[in-house]
């Protein structure tokens, strides 16, 4: 399953040295070596899927067990003030290693962490087609 | 399970109305009325959780699965460029409503969603040290 040349991949198979904090037989976590905040860990499934689109239906159903149990740990360890769990796909999204990965992100009063946008609003009826579009291919 | 006063808990009951794309037994996928990008879906567990540390084991095996099925879907349908799931807990991290939810965010390119931090870095033995902390409370 590993992709030639895949940072992740070489992480995963410990080809690349990592600070792995958990690993069980489908993840491997790691503390980011260039972190947004302390702590920042990255949840890693070892079979290689670029992106969500790509992850397999069992590995979906445990990534968000162990995001659970290893923010609880990072929480108590780490005491900081509030949690991001986030997860990139696409370059536009922010996504720099194409091996899916989940960004567990401890916050603290004061870091250096920005997430926001500009609340867009519906006019008319256009939230009810856009409903209707996406429930056409559900 | 319902919270009184909680906005999510009416929302799930049907006490107030929401465009909703997705439903099963244990979750309801809406349309946020305010979108960050065009499409913006929250996920919402029927069972009232605070955020990620009050999150059932069961809800967490299933909450990304159905980010994934959603995502998927939400792609094809709006032909957007990327992805982020994001999921919040605490004020300091962004979180608004206190009812555990997922955001599902389509990106497109030259949206206004700022997503960023300065990437920090670990002096000598720092990465270690905290990750034998993190590894102490798992």
């Amino acid at each position: 399953m590993e992709q030639e040349n895949c940072v992740f991949c070489k992480i995963v198979s410990g080809e690349i040295p990592s600070s792995t904090i958990y690993e069980d037989n489908d993840f491997k976590v790691i503390l980011d070596i260039s972190p947004a905040t302390k702590g920042h860990a990255i949840i890693i499934p070892k079979n290689h899927a670029k992106n969500v689109f790509e992850l397999s239906e069992e590995d979906a159903s445990k990534v968000f067990v162990v995001a659970k149990k290893v923010a609880t740990a990072m929480k108590e360890a780490l005491k900081c003030d509030g949690f991001n769990i986030l997860q990139n796909n696409e370059e536009v999204a922010g996504q720099t290693v194409f091996h899916f990965h989940m960004h567990l992100i401890p916050r603290y009063k004061e870091d250096k962490v920005t997430i926001k946008w500009c609340d867009e609003h519906y006019v008319g009826e256009d939230i009810g087609i856009i409903a209707e579009k996406i429930k056409k291919c559900l």
